[in-house]
């Protein structure tokens, strides 16, 4: 048969992706499907129930990752990988990290039914715990299967209720036998949402991410002086909140003081003892700062360290910073960026040549095997939320860029 | 005698406070001891016994209010009264509330052992439920007592446990026979910790003030747009989290701006989803505006209102806003008030005549009586914290001033 012609079934595409939906949905139309939870197993049940219909080979490793090998012409060839993960964000959208699972298995079950035959294996995976928002950090059996973590760490991981990560493995089913240990890939691919506004707000179809950027985390802690606020004058305060409340915004001026492609927020804060007619004397906030540029981002947050120095010093509440989190950017690998492109060109998709502003399990196989990802609008940018949303077109050309990328690089020698 | 060189037992105060400090003691050398638990009910207990020991004529009303009558030469005049309570807050100090129960009550044990008999009778009161931080709000058995508000919305008050007021009252014992209403009183005396700096920056010993300022709580509600950071670029952003930030700022900035006597603070937050990889997008805080003069804080609160609409419109973020309460100033009795200053310089004391910037059980007194407070010095001008602390020897002093203030008071014919 002409493999050009060959196109995913979008209409099955979407039926899988509401069938998932309906696990851990929530009344506002999103899905609440956290790590390894019941609804966890229930979605990774009936996932495993549809490979074992195109007669893969399936794994389950000691993280709880799901494989399944479709055998190739010579399967002694390393093999070329493709997936993302079932897990979500409590009060997450139906498309994040499932619509790669369900486009991969897409591909599958079309080249199952064109008996497509590959000169490589292609293994679909589902990978634990990518959100990290049950137990964090995020992404962390696709950092332990590429040996960037290590797996007793993972399983001494706990949730809010005290819950660990190993024993709650063992408790859904999906502590496998095999080692979560990395082999020879030939490729990796993952397919996502691209959850931010740059496709819909350049209308294109599909994003070619030319790598993942760095992602730098702190954690600042301020101390000032609680007092009844009715009695206390305004000269002489400590208020440690109106001092946070000068380095938010310095942060939020951060990117624009900067320049060049950088992101910097803070999402997180804590103030004690919070009560109306009590002057704040803690605080604890977060800073994250993206870039593509690693020494930039160094570079802005030695700037904005200097500017919270100084703010703590005038105020006089004394300033603890501490440096939580360095994740270099991730270039990704040059051919297969351009492989997506030039797929999408070919299928006749508007592409965009772009970054990833979010951290994906890509990050962690991109340092053992040539990766690439591709992208779908996110209607509105929104993600993490009950109300993410991507048209069932753009889910059905993502998925055939997938598959056009899967047998090109499946069919390589 | 010389009822002019009367003079409190300092030691025995020093001693009274101590015992009580002990109920609800916290390691950190404060005290909690929140309205009608257990450790409330251990101070009453105490105070009750102690007002026994004096053959004061005692009445517990329905609010819990404990009330004991020393007998005048002519008990149909209406008597003074003096007090304030026993309540704290959590890990609240040892000295806010108790000084002004303990010093009345060390006043009437002066009139006692020394056989001095006043014209008018005179009352010490322990005010049920002032802090207000168990069951909000504040003050709330001198405002039924005083005819301000309904017994029965204080009944039904609710803790965060769930408990109410009425029930928790009738638990520990508390719930007496007699009616919580105003009957005329010839003059109310209430002596307190300063709770503010103002005493000791000026080096003074006894401070009176002229008045409660006005009051005014507002709420603020913030919608913005939630997002994972990472790709959501910094254009087009609705951050409330950075609203918030500038709206904080311009409150802390508002008294320099308007001039004159005044307060202004943001005390409490509360961010969502509070995430330290999403965008903020709801944001609740407060607003507390202090001043002598109603009609400033409220052209204050119009200025900041207006920039407030100005920062929410500017990010995209909608803002809600409620006028959550409003007390208006309360100028003593002015004579009274001249009696606590004089009373002061006449027994050597430095004084310093002020207002009070918190609030108290003298504001609905003030309603119903002439009423004057006595404040002496808080070290640092802390209080509502665990290292609240005044000197035993300005206890010892403000209890002389409430001395022979009660007793100028109470031999007025």
């Amino acid at each position: 048969m002409d493999l050009k012609a060959l196109r995913i079934n979008g209409k099955r595409l979407q039926q899988s992706l509401e069938e998932m939906a309906k696990i851990g949905a929530t009344p506002a139309g999103g899905v609440q499907r956290l790590t390894l939870t019941d609804e966890d197993k229930r979605a990774r049940d009936l996932f495993v129930q549809w490979l074992k219909e195109l007669d893969l080979e399936i794994t389950i490793d000691e993280m709880g990752n799901i494989f399944g090998k479709r055998a190739g012409k010579n399967n002694a060839l390393p093999p070329v990988m493709s997936g993302s993960h079932i897990d979500s964000q409590p009060k997450g959208g139906r498309f994040d990290g499932i619509l790669g699972v369900m486009g991969t298995l897409e591909a599958l079950r079309t080249l199952h039914e064109n008996d497509v035959q590959t000169e490589r294996p292609i293994v679909i995976v589902d990978w634990t715990n990518e959100e990290g928002s049950r137990f964090a950090p995020a992404m962390v059996s696709s950092g332990v299967w590429a040996g960037a973590l290590d797996r007793d760490y993972a399983y001494g991981l706990t949730d809010i209720n005290g819950f660990k990560f190993g024993e709650e493995l063992e408790r859904i089913g999906y502590k496998g036998p095999a080692p979560a240990k990395k082999h020879p890939l030939h490729a990796y691919y993952e397919y996502h949402i691209e959850q931010g506004p740059m496709l819909e707000r350049q209308g294109k179809t599909i994003g070619a991410p030319k790598g993942i950027l760095c992602l730098h985390w702190y954690d600042i802690y301020l101390t000032g002086e609680a007092n009844q606020v009715g009695p206390t004058p305004m000269e002489g305060r400590h208020d440690a909140l109106c001092a946070a409340a000068e380095m938010i915004l310095k942060v939020n001026q951060l990117p624009d003081k900067m320049g060049g492609n950088m992101v910097a927020t803070v999402g997180e804060i804590q103030n004690y003892p919070n009560s109306r007619n009590i002057i704040p004397d803690r605080i604890h906030f977060t800073v994250d700062i993206r870039s593509w540029d690693d020494e930039h981002a160094i570079k802005a947050w030695e700037d904005v360290k200097t500017d919270f120095n100084a703010i703590a010093r005038r105020r006089g509440c004394p300033i603890k910073i501490e440096e939580t989190w360095r994740v270099e950017h991730s270039p990704f690998d040059e051919k297969l960026v351009q492989r997506v492109l030039k797929t999408a060109e070919n299928l006749g998709y508007s592409a965009l040549h772009m970054v990833s502003g979010a951290g994906h399990d890509a990050s962690y196989m991109n340092q053992i095997a040539p990766t690439a990802m591709i992208f779908v609008p996110s209607i509105g940018g929104r993600s993490h939320v009950e109300v993410e949303e991507t048209t069932w077109e753009d889910c059905e050309a993502g998925g055939n860029v997938l598959l056009h990328c899967l047998l090109q690089s499946a069919n390589e020698q």
